[in-house]
């Protein structure tokens, strides 16, 4: 499906605007509005660092009974590490509350950028009766597009489930190795979703999408995603549906992430099965993933499979490497260990693909199983982040 | 001390030549003999897929009881997950043995390169008759450079107790972050040392020199470090100052290989002051040392510390971010977890040097500290590891 209104859901407005926190003129700031109250659910940082927008979100989805009708989001500054955080966050969510008329404990603020920088809650509060009365259910794209910092593209998604509509919206392209929760990721629904099966689909949804991609291995001060639920199609979906459905959604969004990782020119997809679990299944995955000399093979089109058996032997996870069958692009280069017969050249060249595939098998009865996406490991990750504030 | 014969142990030759296994024509063999009997310990990696001559290295030490008269390394070829490898390091360690008139478990062996690749035996047995006519005790320095594979330059070290002499030699810039051992690492003593205080000192010393730096967070197969004590210089130096030598050499050794890390221009040392324990700090530690955002903002002069918090905050560590003071390069920029008031510009033109300093303090009463060895992240890694084989 496409972004055009008719895919949107129902009782959604959106809108962005440049409010001067970013050092380049592109839209900074970004509002979503839910016109019936929402219900709400969402999953934040697992990092011991975390800003100050994420404590105050978490703090109103208890405030609210997670009631929720707005949520404000820059980019640009992440709100951590600083003197007046939790002012600064307070401020602009009652700045926003006021503008809308709701309860400040009904808007949940989401930051991205960077750390450890004063943010000037003027800038925002300025900013917020021009940003509400732009307010519109054909800003969706604009909103995501002014959430972006290091991404290349926007990235939304959009699914109908018995004619209740859901979009997605996130962000990311560094920092990223969610753990328990993501980047910025902001869903909207209009389906009728009861609040313990909308939580519980999340969080379902989020253990295998967001936290099974990463780009870098570091985990953000910010993570944030937020699901809003707020009925306005009258359709309730069977709890199964919907959450496949939601499932769908924060897959395309998480797959979105590690394609435009920093620097990056490909997108590796990686399944392991015949782990003797899915847990470390995944421990299995997130190493080859997170391995930087099989994510520069893969830069450099090189089959270089020694590394990617190399990456598994580090993952803490026990196996047999004479049970183990590599393969990359479809073609077996590992046969139980050691090298299989296969054409290096023309495998170099499908490895020039956008799409990279690697499967890493294990014989015997493990069902384990997990699928994770990475990205390639290029010079210009180098450069973007050693030059990120300048 | 220098590389002059005078600072060499006793009892010790070496020989270094072309076997014809790199793809260019430079040293990809070296022998090291001890010409009395020597007592041994060694370390090894951790990785679950352990090359064929580690497995060879940890079984001649059982049968030959810890006594060895020789170490046969080769760069080039890992000699790992290949058909072959079990009787390829059996071939050659046999040659030698024969070649120098010692049993075979009196042998070493120990290969570095790529993983997975066939490892041709005759290439190094053919070789061993000049090898061994070339043994000579000056060709230290020129082993050191036959078992370099992306090092750009020799890595050796010297030491002396009571007259008693150490030299060690290493190899090592990429797939490192050594556990529980090691890269490639070899120390020569003439010290009289019995074999329990050798492995306790070569343990505890690694513990706190190898296994604490970090290039890229990969892991080899192949890791080994190596002590030999052959007692030739008749000294008998007391078990702690040995101890505190053989750290000091092997400190170095580490150092050295941090600091040449692939594509790096700085060597950045990390401590962590004021955790529970000393675990946790160097948990802490490794973080700051994996994090490639870190990396790339030392590479760039960036002072950002919140990327250093960040990292912290993911190491699963507990921690109270208010409690947190971090100096780069000897300036505050960080106090109780916000910006400290400095100058951005005379930092950054103080991070252009070639060694960084990072400490990372939490206030209060943990008397848990670790020290930690990286370097900086620029794009001449991934050019060196997207062409490895290329």
């Amino acid at each position: 499906m496409n972004g055009s209104e008719a895919n949107l859901p129902l009782g959604f407005r959106y809108a962005s605007t440049f409010a001067g926190i970013r050092e380049i003129v592109k839209d900074d700031i970004a509002l979503i509005v839910s016109d019936p109250v929402a219900v709400a659910a969402a999953v934040f940082t697992q990092n011991r660092v975390v800003a100050a927008p994420v404590e105050l979100a978490r703090k109103n989805l208890r405030v609210s009974g997670g009631k929720i009708r707005a949520i404000l989001v820059n980019a640009g500054n992440a709100n951590c590490a600083t003197r007046t955080g939790e002012r600064v966050a307070l401020e602009c969510v009652r700045a926003a509350a006021k503008a809308l008329g709701s309860k400040p404990e009904q808007v949940l603020p989401a930051s991205t950028g960077v750390i450890g920088v004063e943010m000037d809650a003027k800038l925002i509060v300025k900013a917020l009766p021009k940003l509400v009365s732009c307010l519109d259910a054909a800003q969706f794209e604009a909103a995501a597009g002014a959430i972006m910092t290091t991404d290349t593209v926007h990235k939304t998604t959009y699914a109908e489930i018995e004619g209740a509509k859901i979009a997605g919206m996130t962000k990311g392209a560094g920092m990223i190795q969610p753990n328990m929760a993501t980047t910025l990721g902001f869903v909207m629904t209009d389906a009728v979703v009861p609040p313990a099966a909308l939580r519980a689909a999340l969080k379902r949804g989020v253990g295998r999408s967001y936290n099974r991609i990463s780009v870098d291995g570091d985990t953000s001060t910010n993570d944030t995603v937020i699901v809003l639920a707020n009925g306005a199609s009258g359709v309730k979906p069977p709890g199964k549906t919907f959450e496949e459905a939601l499932s769908g959604v924060l897959e395309s969004l998480a797959i979105q992430i590690a394609r435009d990782g920093e620097g990056a020119r490909k997108l590796v997809t990686i399944d392991v099965e015949g782990a003797s679990n899915e847990r470390g299944a995944e421990r299995m995955a997130r190493a080859i993933a997170n391995s930087p000399l099989v994510k520069t093979a893969i830069a450099g089109s090189d089959p270089n499979w020694g590394r990617v058996l190399s990456a598994v032997g580090n993952s803490g996870v026990a196996f047999e490497p004479k049970q183990v069958d590599i393969e990359m692009q479809g073609v077996r280069v590992c046969r139980g260990g050691v090298a299989a017969n296969f054409s290096e050249e023309e495998l170099k060249t499908k490895l020039d693909e956008l799409e990279c595939y690697i499967r890493f098998s294990i014989r015997g009865n493990g069902r384990g199983r997990a699928r994770f996406w990475t990205c390639d490991f290029t010079q210009d990750y180098i450069e973007i982040n050693a030059s990120y504030r300048t």
